[in-house]
């Protein structure tokens, strides 16, 4: 006893005194957010000073261009709380204001930057999030791999996904390239996008072929996402140059290039599919017609498409001459997906009007809901097992 | 122009729609922290509405238990100010508290969690930082990946940290298995630790040998890191269930197989290092005596030694018998650091009093400071380039 009893005061040594040591680091003993059985969700916030916490999260309709907002109650002992209704299964981003001042949630570890703003997130299960969840079944690798880009003349950073079984096996595998949306980069997609636990999932239930995910960073004058370069810790801004003029679209070959030669892949039209959100909608819709032989599968997420023929961008010359090659070479899908209320809806609409013109045929897929990660989740969600079957 | 002009127009309708479709991202327009060229750095935040604003960063000497902070200053504007002093070059971590509440500082987008906790972090170069900076040298790829552990009975994570060429060559490496704290997990020393730009930038200076690093999870009772197993995003806690009484040594051959089976390495006692810090210097201590004839280098970072001989945990178990075979069998290198102010000083220099009665050799390596990243960066820094020689 007396030895057990020395072991665990060994054990406390090392626990207090490594926290007093690296005393930066302490958690409050508070639980927040707490995910019921019934759905509802309960934060908290200990700020007994505070005269005012309002709670601002994803799932609550924004104000005009103000995101929706609740106040907290504080109790006696200055904890300040709020339970939100049955929230339906979502991976949801929110924050605190503390007396006119934004701020995370010290109790959540889980936050997740978006161009210039990191959130706290959590996830609702029993529904769509099931997919988005870790779960007991063989998972892909992970890997953050630098390639050179001489179209760019930089080495650049990308993410890339391949499913279990990849490096034991000797099977060729198809790719899809996954593309993000302005002011994201080569993390977007499998921090908000949750693409490994998707394909992780999907392809444990049979639903998606085993398939190698390539998330590209899109910006062309970015070696790597922010603080992942020779830039350092810089502050990240939404709007970067070259990223809409045709650059990334003239130099993604090299992507291909490198992919096709350094990792186990099927390199051939049947087995190469590209998509993207927003941004990557746009880059997709492009990169497809530019090399309009090349891809089977083209999935336009939110895209951010400019169809006013006004447009002088390089991208734009031979639109339409391309999208006919394309048309004309064949393709097994083209996707395209948009929420009803996305401030993109018409600018889609205006696409689908010129593809229906020329007679080229795509799937179309309309959601609620706008310009958001909880739609792109469920387009990858659905596009992702109709792709190279 | 007038071209010119719509394509701008659309540009800024994305920017400015999206940012009003996911409000909630939006950032203000302040930087901090802002680290000057005479390496003092300011730190911003703007809180009108608040009373007290203090800093508290791990540059500050602690006062007991409790982390140094200092107050900042307002504006008329509501916003709060404060410059350190010139700061020695390191990767640093800091918090505010507002009327009290501790918080992160929403303009700053680099936030590294360790356990319970999450902490923004800036650099200021100049000095040792410099090995911790992304440089335009080739840089080795970052792989998450699940190994199964029959001895665990569970799938685990990973993370493989593979030297420039590693994939595009044929040459067989070496291996660090490097190992993280209590709390800690496979994202430690990664996240914290740096590893992969430490490794590329000595390497890339002809320092180190080009290697492969495996960071392990230590604690057996995990899957995975928090968030990243089947458990979901929980709070993370410090202490977890058989992580220090042999039962992570015992199951370490899992490890070792995995790798050597898996990737191009050169399995032999010479090109086989292990290393860790505290919780993980305790580890490899034990692990590289269990297995007495399998490393030959062997690093204790401000070791959690317990050498009270009254411990009854298994891992002591043929403690002197086996170091006696590890001492006769040989090895290169057995690097001990630690901190003058570290509280595990005593424990440490009661084990060099064991080695030295026994004759068995070692380097070593005496810090200021005490059980911090700080002094955890500088050992690998200093232990990577004596490897494999």
């Amino acid at each position: 006893m007396k030895k057990i009893l020395l072991i665990m005061v060994s054990i406390a040594l090392l626990n207090i005194d490594s926290y007093a040591q690296q005393a930066l680091w302490g958690g409050e003993q508070i639980t927040s957010p707490e995910v019921k059985e019934d759905h509802s969700v309960t934060f908290r916030l200990q700020a007994p000073n505070a005269k005012e916490v309002k709670i601002s999260g994803d799932w609550m309709p924004a104000e005009g261009w103000t995101p929706g907002s609740v106040a907290m109650t504080k109790d006696e002992k200055g904890l300040w709380s709020y339970t939100t209704a049955a929230l339906s299964s979502d991976l949801y981003g929110y924050s605190f204001s503390v007396d006119g001042m934004k701020t995370t949630d010290p109790n959540n570890v889980y936050l997740i930057r978006d161009v210039a703003s990191v959130t706290n997130v959590f996830m609702v299960s029993g529904g769509k999030a099931d997919l988005y969840k870790v779960t007991k079944v063989p998972h892909g690798s992970v890997t953050r791999r630098w390639y050179n880009s001489p179209g760019n003349g930089m080495e650049r950073r990308m993410t890339i996904y391949t499913p279990a079984g990849y490096e034991t096996g000797k099977d060729k595998y198809p790719v899809l390239y996954l593309l993000h949306g302005m002011g994201g980069d080569e993390e977007a997609w499998i921090a908000l996008g949750r693409t490994s636990q998707i394909l992780d999932n999907l392809i444990a239930q049979g639903k998606a072929k085993p398939m190698i995910v390539v998330m590209t960073n899109g910006n062309v004058a970015q070696e790597a996402a922010p603080g992942e370069s020779s830039l350092g810790m810089y502050k990240p801004t939404f709007q970067l140059p070259n990223t809409m003029d045709g650059k990334f679209e003239e130099t993604f070959t090299d992507v291909i290039k490198f992919v096709e030669s350094n990792y186990r892949v099927k390199a051939d039209k049947a087995d190469r599919a590209i998509a993207g959100l927003s941004m990557g909608g746009y880059h997709s819709l492009h990169i497809s017609r530019y090399y309009p032989n090349t891809f089977d599968y083209v999935g336009l997420f939110s895209a951010a498409i400019m169809t006013d023929p006004k447009n002088t961008s390089k991208v734009y010359e031979n639109f339409d001459s391309t999208l006919k090659s394309q048309m004309t070479n064949g393709y097994k899908l083209y996707w395209i997906g948009i929420g009803k209320a996305d401030f993109l809806y018409k600018n889609v609409s205006d696409y689908r009007a010129k593809l229906d013109e020329i007679g080229m045929k795509y799937t179309y897929r309309e959601s609620e809901g706008g310009h958001t990660w909880t739609n792109w989740r469920v387009y990858l969600s659905e596009f992702a097992p109709l792709l190279f079957k």
